[in-house]
């Protein structure tokens, strides 16, 4: 089986569903070239650990700090990628990184809804995409590249089954308006970018990586996060112009919006 | 025909759509016995020429500052209502106000991003339906109220096609990606009320207008905003248990997510 891109960037790469997708794709059978891990700190004693234990799989292995809602940070992680690539652009770019944010319509207060927006919206989608966009192009422009696919150039962004309108789980026990209002703008934002940038050869997709236990979604969740990242690997791996701009499960099957 | 509702606030109606649902309710054979307008200018030269016209129409009219992003000044508006409804509480809420946003993905500022989320979905939405819900919950609780209507508790948020993210009309043609990622936000807060405040006797909906001439709509548009606000005021009219929680556009057709 080929690898499942050349390159591969994943943001929030210091814990849960990140390092796992970071772990197994640097352990696969063929591995990405390059795979790039960023989080907010990497300095910090959580992205420490994430290093010596992962640089043990994979010596082309490269960290970099990418704070989602600060733009210098991003350019920064921009410039260290784009010199470690040299003339080969960014094949794969797994939005991962964005915070949860509970509060019920009493609770709910003006500045804890803007800054989960800030953050997963704003931060870790647009400004980020924006930034890495010509490496995106750059690959996408590959030679022998044609077709949609997560090996040409693709942005995947991990959303959740509570951003999800029509499904709208369980609001009295899952009462999270800030994180299900900004994972919706996050869904609207991907559909429109795979709407925009399909003619420039990049895919596009959003993925619920189910309720996984992790930080995040606590040890009451039901998935592992090494069962979580395997399926979406696999469904990275056969996704094509005709699930761009697609809303899928780790499993593969579609939500609804 | 029954009046749609003893006591109606319609957020935004200084111009286009929010000024002609007041005029239209003041207008109807049976018009409501409160109208309260709020915008967020009733001094500004459009509020005052607002005001003449339409007191000639209901001298029951009420006029208040309400606006979206200034909580203090929603708060005004909320005495100000409850003070003249005295012991009844307010059975419909029309959340009309709102900003548009262009930006295509280049262009795509952050901050323009996140003022289109505050005014939008924070302010508009939220905050105002916080501030309003006690009165809301006073008049579901009337005498001889049973299931979800108008004329018992309603919210009813102004949306838009291009909020449905499963339509995600046109995108270049229409690059207004803070307006689309902040109704799709919206639409999600519309949905998530309608699930928490069913039990309360409260019923959510958001409604598409159509694309009218308005300031906000253009020349362009090809709906007369008359002809949307007749269509809107006969969808109110039929709402029920069955269509909270929907998404349904001037003529009453369901639209996705």
């Amino acid at each position: 089986m080929a690898a499942l891109a050349r390159s591969v960037l994943v943001t929030g790469s210091n814990r849960g569903i990140g390092l796992e997708l970071v772990r197994q794709l640097a352990a696969s059978p063929r591995p990405p070239q390059h795979i790039f891990a960023t989080c907010r700190d990497p300095e910090g004693p959580r992205g420490k650990w994430m290093l010596c234990d992962l640089l043990e799989l994979s010596s082309t292995l490269l960290f970099a700090l990418a704070d989602a809602v600060n733009l210098p940070s991003i350019r920064g992680a921009v410039r260290a990628v784009g010199s470690h690539l040299k003339d080969q652009g960014l094949n794969l770019l797994i939005n991962n990184a964005g915070v949860s944010s509970h509060a019920t319509l009493r609770s709910l207060d003006s500045r804890e809804m803007l800054s989960a927006f800030a953050t997963n919206v704003v931060g870790a989608l647009v400004s980020l995409l924006q930034e890495f966009l010509p490496l995106l192009e750059k690959a996408a422009k590959g030679v022998g590249k044609e077709g949609l696919s997560c090996s040409r150039a693709a942005v995947i962004n991990i959303s959740t089954k509570l951003g999800s309108i029509g499904l709208c789980l369980k609001v009295p026990e899952a009462p999270m308006y800030p994180y299900r209002a900004s994972k919706a703008a996050q869904n609207m934002v991907t559909r429109c970018m795979a709407a925009e940038l399909q003619d420039k050869g990049i895919l596009c997709v959003a993925i619920h990586p189910g309720w996984v236990k992790t930080d995040m979604g606590t040890e009451k969740a039901p998935l592992m996060v090494e069962h979580s990242v395997q399926g979406i690997l696999t469904v990275l791996a056969n996704l094509s112009q005709d699930t761009s701009g697609a809303f899928l499960d780790w499993e593969g099957n579609t939500l609804p919006w």
